[in-house]
């Protein structure tokens, strides 16, 4: 029996039909792009670590509501209190999809990197914190001025607890402290040991927040089971790409802390004093963080599809994309030319995030090939991880452009990888074509020329 | 000639016909909300100076680009460069819709809120911060710990430039300094003297940010014209209620400031330490304060606006809204229990958005009647701008709920307001509707009882 973090999600067989369950409709599932050597295909979206596109039922949902737009929290208008309605609905959503405390707060934020943000501003003073190095860096680089630690790579699950606990007992167990971790690393798509890290974590006196950016599209995740005291995502990678994200966990840090944007809304009560200055006097509910007009497509858009995630049925969505795995990486291990990136080994349960090299290649011209010659759309570069994959690649790190490809036209093999990812959106077709063109790049070369332009790589025309 | 922020905006004539120009088709135009009195009527928004419903435009290119949505700065697939070259043309629209400096840097927040809150985080050491009292919190709290000097409410345009001249000459030249003002008040509506107030600012030395919230959906906004260093608005009450916002401004404080928020997308080289610490080479673009993915859609969503206002022609805009403030206005002026709330008295030039309070009457009854029995979207309170609003009514500062109505039932006229608000896409029976309501409500009473529940002001029934 698996201890990782959804041991009922991999104990699932795998589907022995290919077409066991249909993918969810999503948004541009019938878009076609032009080919570079000529006539158009439909485009495979195969890039959903960093951003998916949004489930038909999202959009339908937005769609519907989005007449009925009206202020929130602010208006007496019945579209006002409807739209209020809304947005709170939305809170406890998404409380139940995450299996939340009942204590617990829901946060609404704009993304991952806002959520750990938020936390990292409501540390208590004195925070020890402790991070992977193998973080994306919007779980690596929040925690500023804290005292940081960060850990080396681990090899296995259980390597990662034995770091954790190593590090863990060397601190003054009185003081505050917190660990983060991601769920599904963006690199690998491997799953992390959230359930051990925060057994370790509270065994001596530490919190945890869980990173659930990778994890939460693709597995049902509960606060309570895996006992972590925060966990945050994001909409536009959980197929509701309207500008939302969420921290949800417990309330007492982010009670104390100071308001994350000080403005409208978070304020209960402001009034000038006799010397001439102003007293605020701030919310305590989830409000106190969430300044400003809230988003409220942007919210209802995440509840939409934690209502879709959790109707389809999780079981389901794995088994899947466990079969869509099993079916790139089976495609792949036929290449040998191609180096698929690991930390923790072949066996390692995972989502639907897969990085490689291919021997000979550049990556950036590699994928850049993928897309204009089979209308394929996946990503090369460094994934916003650096570290991590300069480990994986045993490179030295080099600036990089808008966290992809380095600015430098490469020739090299380890400056950079080609990331491969899907979902609940992903037909077979997209992944047969893909590495079905994989096959073929590799065995007979790209059909055209690729060069570097404006930070891009494109066909040379 | 006015030297108001639009002088040619207050020169337009008024217009003669109502029927002149026609209002922006937007969403929820035909949406009916039921009535306490029974039957339906179609819901007339007059709150858009909360938010501001989508106008049609916008959706419609949303609903376009939403198959096509990708990942930004991040994919080599052709929906991903498609996206990339959207959001950075979106950057380029914003730019020019506020005729921006070439050297200004356009950065794409969540929020008027959010957009004061970056700045705020981008003040050099030891900067002096001045506003005046009467701003709402969003340009009144964000400046946190640096010097704040608070400014007594002016009661005319040329009170406001004495006050600050005053201010600022007591102050060290040599320091940096921020002078923060809105251009067109959320409660009054009434025009500020931008202008001559970055005049003031410039000639002490002093930078000055704009925040054109409510400015910005009703008048053209030029940054090189008014001679301000940034300008600050929302989506959400441009017509684009889709989760962003904007500072734009110059760019060396931006460019030496910590990133708004530290992550992926703002880091350009991310690279662990011989000693175990990481090492992070920041962007200087504006990328270095919007790290996480961007919310492409509501980026591209304001630039949609900005294009459908340019398109539609301030001049119209204008005129049509000054032919909806006169009637509104007039209407009013025969009601003699109504009070409008007013800094700058009758004649000053003003945006749709007007504030009183009825003899007799409770606000909040009188906000939830107009929407109970006459479908007319209202807002009650003190509109997030409490100190402002507290001066107008002369009263002691009261807790408030959220943002609106206090939380206890209030049966005192001083207690808070009501406030009617309308743009480009309210058309004449709104208004008349609304005019028709208050002489109706004021003469013969209310055709329900009211009260608090939950914080909000229902219908007893």
């Amino acid at each position: 029996m698996s201890t990782y973090p959804n041991a009922a999600a991999t104990t699932v067989s795998d589907c022995a039909d290919p077409a066991c369950t249909a993918p969810l409709p999503v948004l541009g599932r019938d878009v076609t792009v032009p080919l570079v050597t000529g006539g158009e295909v439909t485009y495979a979206a195969l890039d959903y670590a960093a951003s998916a596109p949004a489930l038909q039922r999202v959009w339908d949902d937005v769609a519907a509501y989005a007449p009925y737009y009206g202020s929130v929290h602010r208006g007496a208008g019945y579209l006002s209190q409807l739209s209020t309605d809304l947005f709170e609905q939305s809170r406890a959503t998404v409380a139940e999809f995450l299996d939340c405390r009942p204590s617990d707060q829901v946060i609404f934020t704009r993304s991952t990197t806002d959520s750990l943000n938020l936390l990292a501003a409501a540390l208590p003073a004195g925070c020890q914190v402790f991070v992977f190095e193998t973080e994306h860096h919007a779980s690596l680089l929040p925690w500023g001025d804290a005292q940081v630690t960060y850990l080396d790579a681990p090899r296995t699950p259980a390597q990662a607890v034995e770091i954790l606990e190593r590090a863990l007992a060397g601190r003054d167990p009185q003081g505050p402290a917190l660990v983060c971790v991601t769920g599904a690393s963006n690199v690998t798509g491997e799953l992390w040991p959230v359930k051990e890290l925060a057994a370790a974590a509270h065994a001596h006196g530490a919190r945890i927040v869980l990173d659930a950016a990778q994890l939460a599209p693709h597995h049902p995740v509960s606060v309570q089971e895996l006992d972590v005291d925060w966990v945050a995502f994001s909409g536009h990678k959980l197929y509701a790409p309207f500008g939302s994200g969420v921290l949800a966990g417990r309330a007492d840090w982010l009670q104390q802390a100071e308001p994350y944007l000080a403005g409208g809304g978070a304020s209960r009560k402001v009034a000038r004093r006799e010397d001439g200055g102003v007293d605020v006097e701030w919310h305590t509910t989830a409000a106190r963080h969430e300044a400003g007009s809230p988003n409220v497509i942007g919210v209802y858009s995440i509840a939409s599809a934690c209502k879709a995630l959790a109707e389809a049925g999780f079981e389901d969505l794995v088994a899947r994309e466990r079969h869509l795995i099993a079916k790139v990486r089976a495609g792949l291990a036929q290449v040998p030319a191609v180096r698929i990136l690991s930390l923790f080994g072949d066996d390692a349960p995972r989502v639907g995030v897969i990085s490689f090299v291919v021997e000979g290649w550049n990556s950036s011209h590699f994928a850049a090939a993928l897309s204009a010659e089979y209308g394929i759309g996946v990503r090369d570069g460094l994934f916003c991880a650096h570290p991590l994959v300069r480990t994986l690649l045993g490179s030295e790190p080099q600036a990089q452009g808008e966290c992809g490809a380095p600015e430098a036209a490469p020739g090299d093999l380890s400056l950079n990888a080609i990331r491969v990812s899907f979902g609940a959106g992903t037909p077979d077709e997209h992944v047969d074509r893909f590495v079905g063109a994989v096959r073929e790049l590799v065995s007979s070369g790209a059909k055209w020329q690729y060069r570097t332009e404006d930070g891009r790589c494109v066909p040379a025309v």
